[in-house]
């Protein structure tokens, strides 16, 4: 087995070692296939996300080995120049023009692939699915909360991807306009998602093809296959959530909000009551320390005094791309509904905290 | 006590937070000290180490009040504006156009600060002493080592200022010149290091004097005040530790030793070998992986096989300003010395690793 890694290959290489598990649960795990034929294919598995990396080399010889993944990503990542890679039955040999690194290889008859060759059902643009990605997967539980709250939903419809998390204080909600033959519903954990954004700002394509068979989203593009393991358990009636119509909505500038709440952090990190009347006026306070501060806004509807976490406002605000943001309410145990005033998507829906009697500013 | 916090002291201010406790063992010590008068002078303490920094105000009423550190300092860095600060018995208040912080004062019977009212022995450029320092603190031991393997030894004579470090393993050594009076010889921790090198870096000021009296090295620049304790035990003779002359010496260039170097680490990160003949080769194995690398070299003096920890090589070598970098030899159980090639300081001392019987490449 040879091939020459180029720059190319070894940019990417690097990608692969996501898949690959933090500690040796099982050793070939930490193991990464390597398939030369006319092209060269480097494979990683874990058994939730498999990923192969496709690389053009300017010489090849066919062949087939197993290495450790980490320390081939980093020989790669340390060398400047093309490197030849050339390797036999026990022994993996890298080459620079001046440095040479020889690694044992392992024969482990148990390494498996995810496979799926399917017809790719949707295409879709890199970017677009990234920028997706971003507004809703921050709104998922980290791993220790379980199934659905560290998962995102994917809902694909005829005419768009629709994808929804919550960690149940807040709820993330974004589409794009795609095409599809069939729906598809399904969650993704966390850490696949978060492959999928490795890949995706790796790859050097611009569009990606989606395919949803076996419970498994394949993500394919001109140099990058990733095959990630989705679960079909349900998700909460999230449409339940987000209240039909508001009766106040105010609409303030995305960094007088947060600036006024990262301020209202340093009182106290777990509540901040917002006093909605013809200005807004955010409150504070500690045992041995307050803050207040009035922000211009435009309001429609009765006054309203209401509290909330300022984490989560401060969360899903930053993710609104418009100078001017709209929040909207109906009562102080309802929850409020965070968008662009111009734009449906994306959406935020955050819980309010619940005040005690007679507190007021 | 009133006083309007303008944007240089919103800017300095987070240096004093560098002195105040990780955690608060006693009140008074996360406690500064603001005092008006025509100008304000804040200061923190903990016994150690004595900041003040010192900044003109568009209004001042005389006073002087006690608040807590951090909060301050957060609270002056989350306003964008100038802010009014004003202080009656109890409160201390913060006031931007939008905003107000209130903040209970407290009142320390045991607030002390470090004094030293003595005439500057030193004076120095703010840039060269920086430079000095990052030359050869870095070599000093971590905090868990005593004294004084986690202290800069300074040795102040009427001609030169030279700094001294070494962990028992490396030793660095830089001096510049300078004048003063008289002889000093002290050792500051690499805490009181680190708060000096903030010190310098937020100052606005050029020159720096240094005042060494009563245990204190006393810095002063136009807006900062630094007292920091320091020790006169005793430092390891570190002058025989240095060889009077070697018989080895080579000669390469810094970048290419720094990526061979980088590239060893890989395989083992404990031990490297060194093969010094017409040209340098680096060696490094281990029970799965292998590495070896050639450098051009120009080497005067027999040959030569030593064994280095490749961390402290990597350490020393980076800090050296010119694009060769001379290494100095005797035997492989004798230091190398390195340096550039062109210049006498800084230099650095490394101990070598012990080679096993009969080990070589």
């Amino acid at each position: 087995m040879l091939f020459v890694a180029e720059k190319d290959l070894r940019d990417k290489v690097t990608t692969l070692t996501k898949v690959l598990p933090p500690k040796s649960l099982t050793t070939w795990m930490e193991t990464i296939l390597i398939e030369v034929t006319d092209k060269v294919a480097i494979t990683a598995n874990d058994m939730a996300a498999c990923l192969t990396i496709l690389a053009e080399s300017s010489k090849t010889e066919k062949g087939t080995t197993y290495v450790d993944g980490k320390f081939f990503a980093n020989v790669l990542k340390s060398l400047n120049e093309d490197v030849t890679v050339t390797a036999d039955d026990k022994h993996l040999t890298i080459q620079s023009s001046k440095a040479e690194f020889t690694l044992a290889t392992t024969n482990p008859t148990d390494f498996r692939t995810l496979n799926s060759e399917h017809d790719p059902k949707m295409k879709i643009e890199v970017e677009t699915l990234l920028k997706l990605i971003s507004k809703v997967a921050f709104a998922a539980a980290k791993d220790q909360f379980g199934v659905p709250f560290n998962c995102v939903l994917w809902e694909v419809k005829k005419d768009s991807l629709r994808l929804v998390a919550t960690d149940g204080f807040k709820l993330a909600i974004d589409q794009v306009p795609t095409s599809c033959d069939e729906d598809h519903s399904f969650l993704l954990s966390t850490r696949n998602m978060s492959i999928l954004v490795d890949v995706l700002k790796s790859t050097a394509s611009d569009t990606a093809t989606l395919d949803f068979q076996l419970s498994l989203l394949s993500l394919r593009t001109s140099d990058m296959l990733a095959r990630l393991n989705y679960t079909e358990s349900t998700f909460p009636d999230y449409r339940r959530a987000i209240p039909d119509s508001y009766q106040i909505t105010v609409q303030a500038t995305k960094d007088s909000l947060l600036n006024a709440l990262k301020r209202a952090l340093l009182v106290d990190n777990s509540r901040v009551i917002l006093n909605i009347a013809s200005e807004v006026t955010l409150y504070t306070s500690a045992s041995d320390a307050k803050y207040t501060e009035t922000l211009e806004a435009e309001k429609q509807g009765p006054d309203l005094t209401i509290a909330f976490n300022p984490r989560f406002l401060l969360e899903t605000i930053s993710h609104i791309d418009t100078e001017e943001v709209e929040l909207a309410f109906n009562t102080n145990t309802s929850p409020v509904q965070i968008k662009s005033p111009t734009q449906d998507y994306p959406t935020y829906i955050v819980m309010p905290i619940r005040m005690v009697q007679g507190e007021s500013l």
